[in-house]
């Protein structure tokens, strides 16, 4: 009875599943991957196909992969499957986590979870040491959550080191962890399948690609609080975005290959070293921390935190938009709330948490738009 | 120091925040709306600006909308505000929802939550008498859950004749409304404001926007469960998807409106009538519920739901994609599950759940089309 496929005229009568997209772009099968049906079928094929792309280049298997609407919620997932697990046991997250983290550690704590914090250094980020000292003061933790780039100062963890703690300690129970690769995946060289981390945030729109499509890698599947329709194998409820999925493979297939990082890597750096070593001699700039020297590899080449004397960094920021230049202070996901909390952790004095502006660049920023920025700084110093 | 904003360079030194879209799609501010500058601040005023498009067709005020991943997400969101929310008192929703508010069910029961049912009548439909026995039986209930046009059979509740019961009920104390109406926007005539109810939620993608975007209407803000990022007031944490929601807008606008939705809704009336009335004439099939008549307004015109006798509907449903025909048998969301708990708690007999199909149209169904498939139809019984 069945007909040739390619030739068959093909009547939709799904809508109550999902309807032809208004946008006539006809790249993306507009199908519901659930639906068993042809448009169906051609979705998840072609979920699946995104899956892969994004799989091979981060070098996991396709199935330790889920769609999410993002960075925020794939933290979320993997932070309330602890209120889903059967059995007690501590969550414990740095103080220097993305605040999707923070708010889901006080959520934890108020559903009656036992919590507990990771101090950071200096440099923001958690050493072997601390870790050791953190599982050794709270025995009973089963969750960890440690971000790999920090988003507000660049400091990068060394998340290898913690994973060798974990490994050491493996008389004791269990510990998953969590690794926020949310500024790491595109960014610096990373291997998660070499680092054993037990899941993973990563989200699209950091790396030129759409809002609302993330990844949560999960090296084994685990019990989620809320699974919704039980898509992405129960992992993550609502109707697959497949588009977002197939961007998303786009932009990690273009931006996150270990060539392409390796290569923007040291272009990034360059321009930092450019952009560090002028604000370092002006008088009026302490990067922060001040610890971070030229060059220095505990820190991501994308972020960078500075402080400018005597003057509010929501001024400065305020003054270098007017001049054409786009910086912010802290994290956009916590701009409405003036507090610092990432620079309290790290023992940033509070004139300088003021201060503080965030200046981050990307693939296409160029050694001219740096001139340029320094030069803006330049002008703003002479009159604030 | 302010240059005219029109003519000045831009340099963009927030990736942290938000990295430029590679799609090369300049109608959407790729800003994140959270930030301060100048790129920010034209994404906040696009997204807030396609906020004020969707409350205009929804007739409700901005404030009162939340943009979310989904429908799924805004279900998930309203229920899990029991967690958050101080004191007790029971969740209970119809024995007919959606797989999303099921599964949260299951979730708020496991969190140690009192909940409940109610029951639907042969139609699916919650009545105001059976409300009202439910609300008798559990006094201490805070929280209702009934959507508007169920999914699986079209079947379409009476809301206002349940916000009756729950208005004379004004002397104990507050019951707050949820409903889904992810089937009903753009498809049925509802005046969400008119109906007084207390949230509701709604998807893009069932009305031809893209996936990954969602609305959750509050009538008033409440606590919620988890905040992430602290995005949407609040009640929806995850860098906003700027773009989502202005394609969103346009879809709410196009097919939303009061004047499209009465047409529109006129013309799938005529061609389910045509569907039915032949449907109806086939010795062996028969139309769940069987109490649904042709031009039924207890159901929603868009979808329809029959069995075949002696052919399970899966087999039904692969006969007819064979022959170019996409229908489905129970909900895409739960489609990996043999299960029809919707038809168990309208008390349909076990042959015809595992006979059902569920065909749905959409707006640009035509009169032919139903021709094709009435003759598709009749083609398959030959043969099975």
């Amino acid at each position: 009875m069945a007909k040739d496929e390619s030739v068959i005229r093909r009547i939709y009568l799904d809508w109550a599943a999902s309807s032809p997209y208004s946008k006539n772009d006809n790249s993306v099968p507009f199908g519901n991957p659930s639906s068993h049906h042809r448009e169906g079928r051609y979705a998840k094929q072609a979920l699946e196909n995104a899956r892969k792309r994004c799989a091979s280049v981060l070098n996991v298997p396709p199935e330790t992969l889920y769609f999410t609407s993002g960075g925020t919620e794939s933290n979320g997932i993997a932070l309330f499957s602890n209120l889903a697990r059967q059995g007690k046991g501590r969550v414990i997250s740095s103080l220097a986590e993305h605040s999707s983290v923070r708010e889901g550690m006080e959520t934890l704590n108020k559903m009656g979870k036992s919590i507990g914090s990771i101090t950071v250094d200096s440099t923001g980020r958690v050493t072997a040491e601390t870790f050791t000292k953190t599982l050794d003061k709270y025995a009973d933790t089963r969750f960890a959550v440690v971000m790999s780039v920090n988003n507000e100062t660049g400091a990068v963890t060394d998340i290898a080191s913690l994973m060798d703690v974990i490994q050491k300690r493996k008389e004791f129970a269990p510990i998953h962890f969590h690794c926020d690769l949310v500024q790491a995946i595109g960014k610096i060289p990373i291997d998660i399948s070499n680092l054993e981390i037990d899941s993973a945030s990563i989200s699209a729109h950091k790396i030129c690609g759409p809002r609302g499509i993330g990844l949560l890698y999960l090296k084994k599947p685990l019990e989620v609080f809320y699974s919704g329709g039980g898509q992405e194998k129960g992992i993550r409820g609502g109707t697959e975005n497949t588009q977002g999925a197939i961007e998303f493979a786009n932009c990690l297939t273009k931006y996150a290959n270990t060539e392409t990082v390796q290569l923007e890597y040291s272009q990034a750096k360059a321009r930092w070293k450019k952009l560090m070593t002028s604000l370092s001699a002006m008088e009026r700039c302490t990067l922060i921390p001040s610890c971070r020297a030229i060059e220095d590899d505990r820190f991501s080449p994308y972020i960078l935190q500075a402080a400018f004397k005597n003057i509010p960094g929501e001024v400065m920021a305020r003054a270098l938009d007017d001049l054409g230049f786009a910086v912010s202070t802290g994290s956009a996901c916590s701009s409405s709330s003036p507090e610092r909390p990432v620079l309290v952790a790290m023992g940033i004095e509070e004139n300088l948490r003021i201060e503080g502006i965030r200046i981050s660049q990307g693939y296409s920023t160029t050694d001219e738009e740096i001139d340029l920025f320094l030069e803006a700084v330049t002008e703003v110093l002479k009159f604030l």
